[in-house]
């Protein structure tokens, strides 16, 4: 039976693309609730620390009113059992992807058997999409306005002129 | 926003595997109401014609108060619009199984750009099933009760058995 | 050194698509000259005869003088040979296609190690198209303008109701 | 412990290729005997019939003392228990080839706990080769022998010529 | 012929999961003697260190008693040659992990004709299970004991509270 | 139409291996004008600096008076523009290769739409080469003379001399 959905959306986001964009415009139609979450993994070394990368998410789904962004640090579906949500969204793009993501889903599914986890396909026009080139794009002058929003391509210059590359 | 949820199955089921059922499970509980629909596709010869494929579903979706079966014949999109679903529930096993998946997602959201595709992961023990593996398995008289219900069981036993095979 | 190219664009061109044409008009500004060949293949059974498909690919290659269209049942290494082309090109979009592409382009190399295999990348608006899939939707009656020429859309529709599908 | 190991290699062969032999030589240094079987699908319609294929199988093992043909209707397993074998012996070329193999090997330990599937990998000079490219490739005229032996390229072009392709 | 025969069973351990000693007891069935190695691979920077790890294969391996666990710094091959091994053993997941074995494989055949390299499936209940995700995992407290030994787990918990993750 | 074609061939190429060259022959003949083009990624760590990859390939492209190398920082599409370049070439081994190459030539088509990416398959006995396990196996001192040129063994060997591995 379907009462209160929620679904999370965790991710680096460094930064949010027009592909994440597209995954949580089409979340928010499908649950009653969605949850970015910006997982915070010290091991790796973003470009930008969480507070910029919630501020980029924070300014990107001002359209959806029942989206919302928070940090975590810990296992995905610990969050999820916090704030009582059934469901994990991934976008889901290629081939590579593929392997991590089932491994990822089956793992949850061992650690927490009543969330489920939903993938959504982007469009097509952003399968070539991802934060790693869109940072080598930016990193070298390239033009990055079909990519990313007006904000994020301002703070992305920002950071990029900023480390002097 | 989400108001009343209704998400279509499309596939052959020919005949429904434990692996269908799985997926059926966990989508009963994302969605307020669950179509599972038949394929009626005249070039492909399925072994149970469209009734008796319907027959198996029907029973095995009796736990599930909010899933019910239909046939059709057209375009899936065609089927979703008139029944008001905006979800497209697929089962995503491997990699075959993804490219495949991957046109028909994007077809579809050309064709109907208001619907998305969902994809979820069966259980890790249903990764080897598929309905021509166990039909080939049934043929030869090995054990499918690990496989299918009881009552599949039962009807591919049967069926084989008139077809002298 | 380079001499007059000539390139030669194999496939079944049932019917021809964008994306065929995407891959047409790049190889048209590659080399000097372009043969597409449609394979006649007695096993397989295409919903257009061999002429209809000339047809439909002569009108669609109007726009590129230096294209042109033949039909051809033999290897295409054989093909190669007689008109002198030392390029063979292939359209890329999907994992599938590339393992048989793969094992065709070594093959052929055996046969004749003096002719390269050449692999395109269609437009990423592309990667969902394929004849089978056009052929699906347009039979029961989806609208297939953003995938195939006004002319291919008439033809197909003329073929389907020809065949009371 | 290691007794006396039996292990099998089921398959097609319609013919046997340069790429099966390979195999079958390898797999007669890691076992105490193989037995190479021929699947009787009568589903597929093969070039070759039973008989045929058997015989270019015999002729391509004299070499190996340990290595025999059998044919068989059934499941792979019950051939397996019903000579002890406790080996399938699959050889394992590419991606596509993958999945499929995947399946099998996980439906197969299903059927059989004490049965075990092992991988081998053809010489990557053999990639390219399977039993449908060469008959494509024989039946147009081209030249062969790299893919296959002496007797079956004489068979080939025996029945290719019988067929009047 | 098959007289003694002896396999290598190479990875880096770190920890062993019960999908490595799935593949360690299936091997120990098909041949005389396992040899498990463990790579010492300077360049990454494991968590344990090789005498943990080997401690733990140790442990793991007791009911198998023809298998044995060795550390070894060089290339795979001539590990081999020097135990007389014939027979490399390789455990198959999933898609990423067979475009990285297929290339060692070849390599392997390249510089050591005479060895060979065999692939085992793990049980498909070890799909998701890789030493990387496990560590993750336990560092964020979730429950490991579905997917190593006891022991292992035990060691585990101790190494992360070392670390003060 | 087909006037001067010039094509670039980027990579980190450290050290060029047969694999490459077979790429750059193949080429040399389908374009009048080829440029090798080395990346300077400074985040990458290559065990040899820009200057001693530029000798080796400077070395190896003698044969062949259409090539020439240059090393660039920057985005390859600019590269491109600079020198005037139509034709990007990409040698495509794999599927974890395909991908990326997949996403990258995507990319480079959104921001250049005049530049095509063009894929070529190197010989089936170069499908196991790549720089990173050359590297490995001459760090361990084995025979590397089948995967690279007499110019790159020595190089090679030299290097990893000082480098006291």
């Amino acid at each position: 039976m379907s009462d209160h959905k929620i679904a999370i959306y965790p991710g680096t986001f460094d930064p949010i693309t027009l592909g994440h964009i597209d995954i949580i415009e089409r979340s928010s139609k499908l649950f009653d609730k969605v949850i970015v979450i910006i997982a915070i993994n010290p091991s790796k070394k973003p470009l930008f620390n969480v507070d910029e990368r919630m501020e980029m998410i924070f300014n990107a789904i001002k359209p959806f009113p029942n989206v919302s962004v928070e940090k975590f640090d810990g296992l995905v579906v610990d969050f999820a059992k916090r704030v009582k949500a059934k469901v994990i969204i991934r976008g889901l793009r290629a081939i590579t992807d593929f392997e991590y993501e089932f491994q990822m889903a089956l793992m949850n599914r061992q650690l927490a058997d009543d969330i489920t986890t939903v993938f959504l396909m982007p469009h097509e026009k952003f399968t070539y999409l991802n934060s790693t080139i869109i940072k080598n794009v930016a990193n070298f002058g390239g033009n990055i306005e079909k990519f990313v929003t007006k904000f994020v391509e301002k703070k992305l210059i920002e950071k990029l002129g900023q480390e002097g590359n």
